[in-house]
Parts: structure tokens; sequence; C-alpha cells
């Protein structure tokens, strides 16, 4: 992984549009704790974050660059980057674990009537212990809490081009992994012997870490697809699906696919047909100013007209920082799709009760439509004959 | 990985001892909301918390087994542990995510006058939208809500035979991936391959997911411990220093091994043996009734009466469920080390300013001392030559 993926004006930009929101929301300044919001600003990228040892803060003034209030042990690579106000102490410190820091900090950057941002709706949540967070609203009172999901998501979901590579670069790996599947998950594996082969293949193809693979193995269908590996070993008439969000310079791919070991019966073709028609139909219809309300309409639509039924869950969603983003493929999201955005396709057929077919492929959204950043999957149901 | 890696009876037994810690504490409910409070009492295990877009709520009641108010996504998974009473809905929901039915279970659990326990101290964060926390708050008035860090701790922190037996299996999985080091780090390679290549060990080995590697390499030692790797190629005089949390049924092993890469000079063989000499006298001084304050002076002291300066942070911490757990060994920690508790030990010793060395092993502490997880590492800092 080169260091400072990002060049100086790429943070920048990120933090102006930012702050324009946040002046437009009235926000003086915003308070962001986790590993996605904190990359995002500063390009602080750790797998360190894996320790819930230690809060770490990031105050975005109404101007300006961030200042970071973090433990000392993140000083030298914080130091790498291009944030110069950085506040420290020896974490975890059980009498004051940075509230004070934090705090004098809000202070000096929100007037006393003025408005504290933080996220705090769907898809957020405040990482830092709960006590703290009460100590801090008493004592930078009367400044005011406000919500800043908007401020946040509204930024962070137009992705800049460097960002949209990166995505691509994620995308790319996962596709010469996926090349590599039959070599590996032949009738007679253990699923879970196929998981570990799937991540070391995903490392070999470039992933720095791989920090989502799922998926699931039944005969014509799975069961679900959040579930880890058990050691069952795969059979004739099985349908195996692996899906991963692999890791490379801190962006996510998120897709999977699907392969029948032996040969597929017709409910599981058939399906798979569903699913890779109903991709089509979105790819098709995707343009800025619709919904993705109007995009789960279509990927619904699809399936339904071809005489199956969706299955699995929500149909999509944001993709970048982290494996999920907002919005959500679901009838209940009207987010507004703008170029920029980059999307998970997901449309999921039920083939029998308990018995699903999940496709998903990744696109970015531009003016002109649809840009696929996965190889697109193969238009019938590969099988595994070994 | 084995599906249901542990027996009912273990779980019940978890519960009930949490349960008393509650009653001792006057909480007539605990509210449970991250991946590893959830799994230790549920067995609910899956990557699938790698998305940010949905909030998991565990309730357990004063007696009895806990109630899952979770996304209909993992109820799946969930229907395969112990857990019977499950409530679900389709998340995201963006009017409703979950809140009525949490605030609900709440209710029926919780008498009006009494109080609801959540993890709201050091190290703990709520995992939920701070918007529904707060709209929770004001449906369940006049129940209160009462910080239940002790209540979780206390118990987590001891762990079973079967939890320790998890661990010991994660930690043989990276000393096996250790004794491979020498064939893929050599002079010339990249330390992001090096990563790469020690992550495919891992997993080579038996680890289910690799969630951290960190590490370093520089002349005669090494700057900080938790970057990700640069593409520096390793040159004759460097230390090299792999960290690890890999993961096995769930539990996570985390430590470290030193290598020279050529011939060490002589600042870094005397810091090797300085840190070397302050695990062995950790090891020899630890018994329960001590605190991790004391077990911090007995490494701190044996640094300085070798004439060296402590350097990287704490000294050691809990672990299990995650990469670190409490303690700290910190001057500032005062909790009682009990027979049970799962540490590591992690000695680091200034080299120069901004060089340093780490030492990590993995224990367990029993009624009659320090039984190491973790193979000890070699007494003299192994050499690779090629």
């Amino acid at each position: 992984m080169a260091e400072g993926v990002f060049t100086r004006a790429e943070f920048e930009t990120r933090v102006a549009r930012m702050q324009n929101q946040m002046a437009a929301a009235g926000q003086d300044a915003l308070l962001l704790t986790t590993p996605a919001d904190v990359f995002y600003v500063t390009g602080f990228l750790t797998r360190f974050w894996e320790s819930p040892a230690r809060p770490w803060y990031i105050l975005v003034p109404a101007s300006g660059a961030p200042i970071a209030v973090i433990p000392a042990i993140g000083a030298e690579l914080m130091g790498r980057s291009w944030i110069t106000d950085m506040r420290t102490w020896d974490a975890p410190n059980p009498t004051d674990d940075g509230v004070s820091l934090l705090c004098d900090a809000i202070c000096e950057q929100v007037p006393t009537h003025g408005a504290l941002g933080i996220p705090m709706g769907l898809e957020t949540h405040l990482r830092m212990p709960l006590a703290d967070y009460v100590a801090c609203t008493a004592k930078i009172a009367p400044r005011r809490i406000v919500d800043a999901t908007d401020t946040v998501q509204r930024t962070r979901e137009i992705k800049s081009a460097a960002e949209i590579a990166k995505i691509k670069a994620s995308c790319a790996i996962a596709d010469r992994a996926f090349d590599r599947v039959a070599t590996f998950a032949q009738k007679g594996r253990p699923l879970d012997a196929v998981f570990r082969d799937f991540q070391i293949a995903l490392l070999s193809e470039g992933a720095d870490w791989v920090s989502y693979v799922a998926g699931g193995a039944g005969q014509g269908g799975y069961g679900d697809v959040i579930s880890p590996a058990s050691s069952r070993a795969l059979q004739d008439g099985d349908i195996l699906m692996l899906d991963t969000g692999a890791v490379r310079d801190g962006y996510f791919c998120d897709f999977d696919r699907n392969f029948a070991i032996g040969t597929p019966d017709d409910a599981a073709r058939r399906a798979y047909d569903v699913a890779y028609q109903a991709t089509d139909a979105a790819l098709s219809a995707l343009h800025p100013g619709m919904t993705a309300a109007e995009l789960h309409h279509v990927m619904c639509q699809s399936i339904l007209s071809q005489g199956a039924q969706p299955g699995g869950g929500r149909l999509g969603h944001g993709l970048g920082i982290t494996l999920t983003e907002w919005p959500s493929l679901t009838p209940h999201d009207h987010t507004p799709l703008r170029a920029g955005m980059v999307l998970t396709l997901e449309p999921g057929v039920e083939i029998a009760p308990g018995k699903i077919m999940v496709h998903e492929e990744n696109i970015v959204l531009t003016a002109a439509g649809a840009q696929l950043l996965s190889r697109r999957a193969p238009p019938a149901l590969p099988e595994i004959h070994r």
C-alpha cells in the first residue's frame, strides 16, 4: 500500500465540500469519530481501529483543515497526513480519556451559542463512550448538538475521480480472484476451506486486507448470505455463492458470484437468469435524478415480470470506504441518485422457501448512466465439473 | 469453522454470571449492541458487522435467555443459536429502524421505575444511531439508564475453559505462521508484499479470517506499530516486526515477532534482550490478586533496571473476542488480575528517539500463575540471511 494514497488537494476539496454543507445547515463544527469518516477527511488509514480501547476524535471547523484529538499512539501515523493541528493524550486514561482536550477544541471552534454537528441518523453511530459523550455535552453547554448525518452523507456519497479509481482497483482484484474459484471449489471440498482459499486468492491478487467474505452453498440454492462457512463439503447439485468486500488503499469492492457444483437444476438456472435480467434492467434504467426507491422498483418489477419473487433483503446500496454505505435500494429510501455515486446492484430471487439466488455488481453513476466497476457476471450460471 | 462452536451450557453459564452482576448492581435488564457483546451471550458470529447499515439489539433480562431484536436478514443465522425470543424488522427502515420493537422489549423487561444497564464507560461505545438512542430513552421513561460497563467487563474478563482453548488455537495458528516468515520476508521484498504473504500464511494455517496485521520495518528499529505497510523494500540492517490478530471461531490471538534482516546491530540485539527479560519478569511475577498497574510496574522496572527506557504505549492488555480488551497495563489501571483472565504482555523498549522494539506474548492467568498461550519467542533476535 502506498503511503499517502491521495493528494492534499483531494482532502482540501472533500473538506471544503463538507464545510459548504455545514454552512448551509448552520453547523459551526463537525465531530467525526468513526474509521470511515476519519479516513475520509484526514487520510488516516490503519487496522488499529480493530482495538476498541481508544476513541479518536476529528473536529472539522467551519473553514480550514480538521483538528485531530487522538491517542498518542497514533501521532506518528497522523503526522504523515495533511493535518497539522494535532492534540494527543496517553490513552486509555480512566480519569480523562481525551474528553478535556476534545471539549477545549470544540469550545474554540463553536461559538457559545453555536451548534456542533454530529452524525446521529440512520447508518451512523458515535464511536466514543456514551458516558464521555454525556459529560462532553454538559461541558460545552450552552453550545447545541445537532444532527449532521446529511452533512456527511451528501458529501461522502459523491465520489471523486480518485475515489472511483480506488474502488475500481478493488473490484478488479475481486474479478481476478473470482476467476480462480474453479481451482479450489470442487465437489468434496469443505466450504470453510473454500472461504480460506478465496481470501488467499484476494490477497494474492493485490488486496491489502479482506474485511468481508460471506456466502453460502446448498442443494439448488442457499439459505442466507451473511453466515460464516460451515465445514460441510460441496456436493453435486450445490449452488455456491461467494461475496467479498476486499480492501485496497482503504476502499472496498462488494460483489458476489454464483457457481454450480456439477450440473445445476432448471430452477437454479432460471433464477440465475432472472437475477441477471434484473441487473440488466437496472443498468439500462439508471440515470441521475431517479431515487433509490425508483431503482428498487425497476429491479423488483423485472423479477416479478419474469414470474419470480424477490428474495434476500434490500436490492443494493452505496459503496466506498465501508462495505455498505447509504442509500438503500428499498421502497422506503427516497434519496436522489446523483452522478458520482457508487452503488451495488444486488437483485435476489427466491428459488423455493428458504432458498435464494443473489447477484451483485458494482457501478458508478455518471451523467450518461451506469458504468460497471466490476466485470459483468457471465450470462449463464458457471458450472464447476471436477 | 464449525457451526455452534460452544455448547448451550456455556452460554447459560455466561448469561447467569452476567445476571448475577446485574442483580448486584440493581440492573433489571442489559442492552448490548456491539459485535463482541452480542457474540458473547448468543453465539451469533458473522462478518456482516462490517456493514454499518443496521443496528442489532440484544436484551439480557434479569433471568432467562437473551431476547434478540434484530434485522430480518439475521434471522436465519440467529435462529441456529440458543435464542428463541427473536423479533425482527426489515432494516434499514428510515422511519423506524427497530426502535419501537426495542422499546417494547425494554418496557416488558424493566419495571416502570427500574433500571436498564448499558455499557457506557472506557473501551465501550453504543453501536446504534445516537438519535435513535435519544428517542428510545424518551419512550421508555421513567425507566432509568445506568452504566453497565462493570457488569459486562467483570463477566467477560474471566474466560471459560472453552474460551481459553479457542484463544490457544488462534495463538497456535499465529505460531505456525510466524515460523514461515523467513520464507517470504527476505531482503529486497517490499513490506506490503510481506504483509500480504503473512496474512496468506495465517489463513493457510487455519485462521478463519485475519482481522489485524500491523508491524513495521526500519534500520535498527521501527517507528510505530499501527501503520499499514509501505512499499519500501526490506534492507540489510532492518528490524522487521509483524503483529497479528488472527481469528478462529470468533476468538483472537494478539502477539508479534521481531526479525533482523541480515545481521542486527548491537543496539537492536540489546533492546531485544531487554524486552525479553521484561517479559520473563512479568511471567514470574504474575499471580491473581495483583493489579494491572502492579504488573505494568514489574515490566517497567525490569526495563529501567536494565538501563533502558520503555517505549510504545501500554505494556499489555486483555484479549479474547476482540483484539484488545480491558484491563490496560498502565500505571492508571487498578483492575485486580484474576484467575481466568487472558492477557497480552507487551513490553516496549526505546532504542533511539523514534525507534522502538516491542515484544508480545499471550497468557492466561491461573491460580498457579501465568501460562503461555503463544509459544515463547526465541531468546535471541532471529536473523534472516538470504
